[in-house]
């Protein structure tokens, strides 16, 4: 088969390389009909994740059918059409069993587990893949879900709810901050009002991207650019007291801070942006506001929950797709991708 | 009356005041019978809360009995003898009724709510002390409970149940560490086990302390100078992944890290300490870590059920007293508790 | 003032009665601009609750402005624009501490307390009501809420949150089913997108009111009349296993059997449903599928809440106004609500 | 081997039986050491349970030592000593991931899925049983804890615990009632400490297990055969307005009627017990109560966490033991078990 494999840093190709085998009897093979593009895959090419070795096949996002099942694999069957989540994890550890599967604790072989995909295994940017643990990390597409949907599923949509919207406890009738409007920011709005959300303000500091959030489930959006930005914001919230919570999806120091000043006291800090260096936590402000700051990786534990609220219309992740693609025009899709202030690009889409 | 007035930096006297009035129909006057002295007390002599003025008589914590009534006071009568709680509250705004009185929005006066006494209006460590509020602040002392249990349950006690177990989120099974064993540290301690805890870790650099905390229930004790105190900590957990919860009961950077680096994956640090400047906040390690931070002052909404547990011998605070002084020598009262170290003073107890 | 007066079962006058006073410091006189009939109402007028005495001023919902404000009353002032809540708590005793305002064990003279309006004390179907403990009771009406849609929230809206919605544990993605489309059964459906419901399936035995349940926030419908309901209500559930929570909002055996007939394993049954006789737990089926039912009488803390939804438009009561009178012709309000089934009334307005 | 088989109604008979085999890659077979009898296997005795055929080994409890593992298991070993929980489940399906084992949808072949060791497949009263998807059922047992106390963990202190304190949702300070005093109840009574309970009075009408249950962890007991039998109990809740959470642990509709009668308002009835039968639910008086009824199938994901518990000391679940037998007794020890309220038979453990 044909797959996009990695050769270090700033090195990738479009090119043959084995099928997948079925190697453990939980396993599946999946034929990869949809996939795209991460900012993970990009921060991989840079060589920043060490932990991707030359010829590794990227990708952890898809959705595709089942050329193949394990024999221990009760409930899936060939031709099953799939959404592949980006985390891998055993359905039987203490993690798996607290809905912490980002953390699952079983080791298959040398692999390990949570995310591996595109990672420490080869991945999904490829006409085929095996996916280990199949039970718990391949959800059937009901009729009706179109691929570019489903894909929003493996990854972006449960990060944005899991991580910014669950872990920041919101609560029907808060004011919710979201700083950062890329896709997990975006996500983390769109899914906002699965709890209520009274106001969900974007905090960006592009002009361009805080008019889309409005298309995404922000009621209103602050230019963080701005001198007064704090003013207007808090002109937003509740006797002015500050946002109920506020979501980090940058992974900066000062985004992180901007989090922390804007909650009222009770409110929660959910971090989702991933970061590459300490922050100032200005616990002399902090200590007696009876606030709560987060953080996590996604356990794709919603994923499920989120699929029959897309299968009902309620939500409609497709609007993240900006431009589509094929395999064979795969690299030019990275090429997309990785200029996106230039080319607005959101999410890319690759097909068979 | 007589009451210990503060007169600026290291200045405090016991002497005659003017007796306080009911100003407001929902005051009580409360002749204290019972007060101790807090580690803020001390702070506040040193000059380390400006907002304490010249005059002010000090204290937050009492038990007393009820000399008068406002006219708006349904049920509470000339006689009863009550827990004074540390925290002035409403019962009405938002704050009251989302169960953090500590951030009560209604101003009273010019007085503020939430910590004022001892503070912004005068304090317990007086013959009597007008209560505003009275129906939110006093508890009535059941019968058999002891004035020096009880006036453990003006603040420590939950302070450290509030805002290090419950804010920690303490489970059956879970192993808890409690870094600090001063009487806020000790409180977690002891009433972590109200939520099942299996281990509870004391962490300390003072050997005695370490020994004391396993009367007040501790099962483990580490002493965070040794070298590999960490290591050691590590090997009490669940398959030395961390401990479920960890509780900072201290106040300085190095202990609030030393949290963040014994949690497991999913797991929570409860900041009690009293923090006077910035910490470094590891989000490099983190972000990924689904860990939750929570800080906190007690809003004291739990004193009525902590009280039947005291009633039940269930807790026994009474153990906190190291020393007992009455009213006219409350000056040494301040020089014992003001060497800790020296005196092993946990809490002094000053009587009528 | 004028007054809608009860005298005796069947019988009732707008007449000539004294205006209310300040009693207690904490009291508040409001002038009614705009008040409604609930159906407990016209149970009273039967003679059905006999705790209800001749003389009595019917009515426990009502919009109006401040007109004199007690001695210990701190944050309302005369000109204030407020939503009366029908239910009267302290804001001091254990039930209002731990949100249960609907049990509030405080006693204010002989009058009881919780839902007092309209039953042992004074309503609000009058010029001017007495309101004791203000502060816990009256809510300030943001500008560009009507009264129309702010009347809803002194019972209806709160009651289908609160008891149907909340306590039936909704969440994202969950089917809901509502038992009975009247005004209370629609308040439950309007509000069970605030914890992100995937589906809310209208029942009842009348068309008409199914149909105008879609505009409510019902997504599907099923006529209980049909032989085959409960195949055409499991058929919209996942796996047809059940619905995630069933909310009884009608209040007779029948319809209570239905909703425990239809949960799922793991499922609620949440009763909103005034009942006045027994009904038959099937406990050998129920006993092993992990069911919680529960039941309860509006406490109105979520009144504030749901206020900012009401302001920031994602909540629509207004809509629940079918018919409007003044005060001089309540007598005709009466009727037109008491024929409901014949005059499609929902909520009846009536104003100064 | 050698096995307890059933063979129709009062019909057993310990005989040779083949030996079970691994037949699903996921399966482990299990020598076993030490198994109890549980009240379940005697109704299944009276031919209360059909879907229990003749051929069955029963028994559904047991600790032991790994004989063989399926091809798919990947963390158990042989040699491994291991609790065998009750409650069989794929760890991969909606309810699995919700925490509902005991409601797994996955089909093993013609099995099905939940309880069904001595029940659907052969039990654990044989020398020898397999153990399907035994990564989800198998539990090591720590150094240190005993067989004895490791079989309770089985079913009998996980369902207490789960059905009866967890589900009614006992916390810190409640004071709970347990009606019916034998195993379960007990159980009940042992771990709702873990939630903080300031009383735990059992209730029963034989004063010798109301005697025991003082050693299970009750603080009051109440012989429900007086006349004042509520009375009695009311005195000691608060304010003798009603138990916090009523743990219903008999399974008869007067035990059940009793639970709702001593609850106060907000408050919880757990129903542990097995109905044969529907019971009258008083919703004429429990609608305006705000209380929550459940009930329950054991799920066991709580087995871990009380393993940690035993280890640690805090829970000593040998206690249950009343009288030991061997496998080639274990018709007298079905005999003494059967006879319980004359031999005073708790727990009788049967070993290798």
């Amino acid at each position: 088969m044909k797959a996009l494999v990695y050769h270090g840093p700033n090195q990738k190709s479009w090119e043959d390389v084995p099928d997948p085998k079925i190697i453990d009897p939980t396993d599946v093979i999946v034929q990869v009909d949809t996939t795209t593009i991460c900012g993970t895959d990009l921060h991989i090419l840079k060589g920043d994740v060490p932990a991707v070795t030359d010829g590794r096949i990227l990708g952890h996002e898809g959705v595709g059918t089942i050329a193949e099942v394990g024999s221990a694999v009760h409930n899936l069957r060939v031709g099953d059409r799939v959404i592949i989540s980006c985390i891998t994890s055993c359905g039987s550890c203490s993690y798996c069993h607290q809905g912490l599967s980002a953390h699952c604790l079983n080791k298959e072989g040398a692999s390990g587990i949570g995310w591996i995909f595109g990672h420490l295994i080869d991945g999904t940017q490829a006409e085929y893949v095996r996916v280990p643990f199949a039970e718990n990390s391949l959800h059937l597409v009901p009729k009706g879900v179109s691929d570019e949907a489903a894909v929003m599923l493996s990854d972006i949509l449960p990060t944005g709810f899991e991580i910014g919207v669950r872990n920041g406890r919101v609560k029907p009738g808060d004011v919710v901050a979201v700083i950062g409007a890329g896709p997990v920011g975006l996500s983390a709005m769109m899914t906002a009002g699965l709890y209520g959300a009274a106001r969900v303000i974007a905090v960006d500091l592009d002009d361009n991207r805080l008019a889309q959030a409005l298309n995404f489930g922000a009621t209103d959006s602050v230019n963080s650019g701005h001198a007064d930005w704090k003013e207007e914001l808090m002109a937003l919230t509740d006797g002015a007291l500050g946002v109920d919570v506020a979501i980090e999806a940058v992974g900066i120091p000062e985004t992180f801070d901007m989090a922390t000043e804007i909650i009222r006291p009770g409110g929660s800090v959910a971090n989702v942006g991933v970061h590459g260096k300490s922050v100032e936590l200005k616990l002399q402000d902090l200590w007696i506001k009876d606030v709560a700051i987060t953080t996590g990786l996604v356990s794709a534990t919603t994923t499920p929950m989120l699929l029959k609220l897309v299968a009902q219309g309620r939500l409609t992740p497709e609007k993240f797709v900006s431009h589509r693609f094929t395999f064979d025009t795969i690299i030019d899709a990275y090429d997309t991708f990785g200029r996106a202030a230039e080319t607005k690009a959101l999410k890319v889409i690759i097909t068979r």
